[in-house]
C-alpha cells in the first residue's frame, strides 16, 4: 500500500474518473490537497456535500438549480419572449458567461440519435413545443452544436414549429473572434464565405 | 448567477485553484458530478472529508499516512540496512510504484535551496543524520530529482555522511526505458555515453 491510506487510495482512484483527469493527475491533486492541511480539504469536502444533496433541474428550463425554479427561470427582469434552445446545462453557461443573451433557455439534455435511440420525447421537445405554444414566445433560438446531431435536432425542432407564428433562428456560423484563417478547417471557411456580409 | 447556485459557483472556483486544473475543467468536472447525481459526488466528499481529517506525516520517514508510523516504516518484511531519500512523497509513491526499493524511506519535504532561504534543518537532515546512526544503516540512496537544487542537496548530504561507514549511492542516469535518442536532451544523452555499460 504505497499511497498513504487506503482512503487515499480510494479518493485518488474515484478523482481519476473524473472526465480530464486520471491517475497521474488525481495523485498530484489529492497530494496538494493533503499537503495544504485542513482547510480547503474540508471545504472541498463540504461543498460537495451540499451541492450533492441540493442540486437539481429546474422544473421549466432543465438548468440546475438548488431551488424548484432556476435563478433565470424566476429573474422578472429577462425578456419572456425569447427561448433559446441549448443541448446541455454546459451550453447554458457558456452562452450566459457571453452576457449577450437576456431571455429564458430550454435544456434539451442531449440530441437526437437515431445511433443511441433518443428520439424526441427523450430531450422533452413536446414540452418544448407546449412551453412555446402557452407562453407568448415570439422567437426560439436554437443554438445547438454545430454537428451532425445538432444539426438534425435543429432542423427538427424548427419543422415542428412551422406554421406556429414564432421565429425560429439559429446562431450564426463563420470565423471566431480571434481565428486565425490559417487554422481554420475548409468547412468553416466555406460557410463564412458563404454568408459574407458588407461592410 | 449563471452556475446554478452560490454552492456550484464556490465549489467550481475551489475546483479550479487544484493543481492541473482551471475554471474549465472544473465548471466540466463539477457538471459530470451533478448529472451523475448523489452516488459519486457524495462518495468523493465523505472520502475528502476523511482523508482531510485522518492524514499525518509519518513521524519516522515523513510519508503521510493515517497513523503514527506508516505501512513502510511498519512493514517487517523490508529491509532496515537502507534508506532512500526522497524530495516529496509524491517520489516515494512513484518509487513505491516501481517495486524495485524494499527497504525504508526518507522525505526531506523539498531541497537546499539558497534562493528560497531553506537551509538543512528545514529539511530534517540532521533528523535523517541521526536516524543513520542510531540504526544500523549500511546504504543511503539518495534518489533525488537530477535537478541543480536536487543535486546539491545530494553532495551536501553525502558529504554530511562522509567518514560514517555507510555507502552513500544515487540513481543511475541515462536513457529512460522506452526512450528514443532523437527526443532525448543532449545533458541526458552525454551523461549515458560516459556511464556506458559493457554489454
Amino acid at each position: 500500500m504505497a499511497e498513504g491510506s487506503d482512503d487515499i487510495q480510494a479518493l485518488i482512484a474515484l478523482m481519476a474518473r473524473l472526465p480530464g483527469l486520471g491517475p497521474r493527475s488525481a495523485r498530484r491533486i489529492v497530494l496538494a490537497l493533503i499537503r495544504k492541511r485542513g482547510g480547503q480539504m474540508t471545504q472541498l469536502a463540504q461543498l460537495l456535500g451540499s451541492v450533492a444533496t441540493s442540486s437539481r433541474e429546474c422544473l421549466i428550463c432543465g438548468n440546475i438549480t438548488d431551488r424548484d425554479e432556476c435563478a433565470i427561470c424566476i429573474d422578472p427582469a429577462r425578456a419572456n419572449g425569447e427561448i433559446c434552445v441549448v443541448e446541455d446545462v454546459a451550453d447554458l453557461w457558456a452562452l450566459e458567461r457571453g452576457r449577450a443573451f437576456r431571455g429564458r433557455y430550454h435544456v434539451l439534455g442531449g440530441t437526437l440519435s437515431a445511433l443511441d435511440e433518443i428520439g424526441p420525447d427523450d430531450l422533452g421537445i413536446p414540452a418544448l413545443i407546449d412551453r412555446i405554444r402557452d407562453q407568448r414566445i415570439t422567437e426560439v433560438i436554437l443554438a445547438l452544436n454545430a454537428t451532425v446531431d445538432g444539426q438534425t435536432t435543429a432542423h427538427y425542432i424548427a419543422e415542428a414549429l412551422e406554421g406556429s407564428g414564432v421565429a425560429v433562428t439559429g446562431l450564426a456560423q463563420g470565423v471566431p473572434i480571434g481565428g486565425e484563417l490559417d487554422y481554420l478547417d475548409d468547412g468553416t471557411i466555406s460557410a463564412a464565405l458563404r454568408a459574407r456580409r458588407k461592410l
